[in-house]
């Protein structure tokens, strides 16, 4: 391994998933350290490794990861001494300067506790301050991940807006709708299958090509239907008029000459 | 089979889904008529069947399947001879009253020809004038996938609402990530381990228990950085901030105790 040991700081989604594709590979060598020793404790008693208590006394060749909420990042590694490798796991914290061994490693997913993740499926994102230190990262997450690229900030920044676009928005659009059927006792069950088939639609198909439904049909009479139906929800019908604007907006006129049934 | 013939009108995509799945279980039973002849042509081609150049023969046992566009259903139907069972495959238009088997064969999912859906997961919404009909149709429908319900014309109607906002507008959110992916050279198939992963976690959690990012989290830094960098995009910008005041009222007080890393 490239490193002596890897230290893991943070207790919540992110760090509970690394943590666990790490021990798989890397054993004995992961360890934890957090500012409440409990959290170190649990991760340690959940995945195995040391818990540390403090990391003044670590070797120059152990890595810190640091996978905390973002507020908390920058005082958190300011802290450190300066001799210690350090990467952070966040989409929009800069690299930081100042350091000589100073990284990224982000990996683009959602995680959530007690849902397992295939993390060989996972993109990471590396960054480093220098090609030493960038070649050891990638070799460490290559030993995670199929999907490992060198990604400076800026280009990791637009990553992670463009995530929380596509996923978090998404998500939320689920949450409407299953707010929207369980006022009519209808479950959010039934759509399972499309939201799946959506997702795996955008594997195979552009999103403009796999766009279906009545805005990109232009087929006005189902979407007066819809307004009409979400008169007494003003908010989600400014969403629905929203969303069909943009999409008959982003697909401009071609497809009002060749609607077909979908 | 519990009809003598079952013939396909439409040549879009539930017409070709639909064709493809019938052919397997009802092979020579499967006939095609639209008014392009043309149509007929290439949909028989493709799935095998006969082609019918009109549907006033057609004796009371066979059922017409019309996978049309929305507003081009009603004409259609109140020109067929009232003695023929008829169904259409839409979301959003009623049962057809006036007529003695009237039914609805609606596959809530989204079809793209060229991409291949497994039918027996497709969940279908049968409604139909008669009993007798209905038990026809649920059988039929049955022979296609293993999730077959009866669901009535509102419930059909809020079913489709609900499966435009969630997967229509889902798809465009993923477009709208592309276009700004695109803008700085970046592409979306970085994303799309986390699409997938999405759609996977709804079919486990809650959208409400599956929320991540910045605006459930409360994370105003990133929240403002992402605000800033879509600065020379207003349109896109108005929705980011849109979605982080709906997640935020959505979710309440009650993650702001208790932020995680994800």
């Amino acid at each position: 391994m490239m490193f002596s040991q890897v230290v893991m700081v943070g207790a919540g989604n992110v760090a509970s998933h690394l943590s666990s594709s790490l021990s798989k590979v890397i054993g004995e060598q992961l360890a934890f350290y957090n500012i409440k020793l409990e959290n170190s404790l649990s991760m340690s008693k959940f995945h195995g490794g040391k818990v540390l208590d403090n990391l003044e006394a670590l070797d120059r060749d152990s890595l810190i990861i640091v996978a905390i909420p973002d507020d908390a990042i920058p005082e958190f590694i300011e802290r450190l001494p300066t001799h210690l490798s350090v990467v952070h796991t966040s989409g929009s914290v800069p690299l930081f300067p100042r350091r000589k061994n100073s990284g990224v490693f982000y990996p683009l997913q959602t995680f959530t506790k007690g849902i397992p993740v295939n993390m060989s499926e996972v993109p990471f994102c590396i960054e480093a301050s220098t090609p030493d230190f960038e070649a050891k990262l990638l070799a460490l997450a290559k030993m995670l991940s199929d999907k490992v690229k060198t990604v400076n900030s800026a280009d990791r920044a637009h990553l992670h807006l463009a995530a929380v676009v596509a996923c978090n928005f998404s998500n939320h659009l689920f949450l409407l709708a299953e707010n929207y059927l369980k006022e009519h006792h209808l479950s959010l069950d039934m759509l399972l299958p499309l939201i799946k088939e959506t997702a795996q639609k955008a594997q195979r198909l552009s999103p403009k090509a796999a766009q279906t439904g009545p805005a990109v049909r232009r087929d006005q009479n189902t979407i007066n239907k819809h307004l009409d139906a979400l008169e007494s929800k003003p908010e989600l019908r400014e969403l629905y008029a929203d969303f069909t604007k943009r999409i008959q907006h982003e697909h401009g006129q071609e497809l009002q000459r060749n609607p077909t049934k979908d």
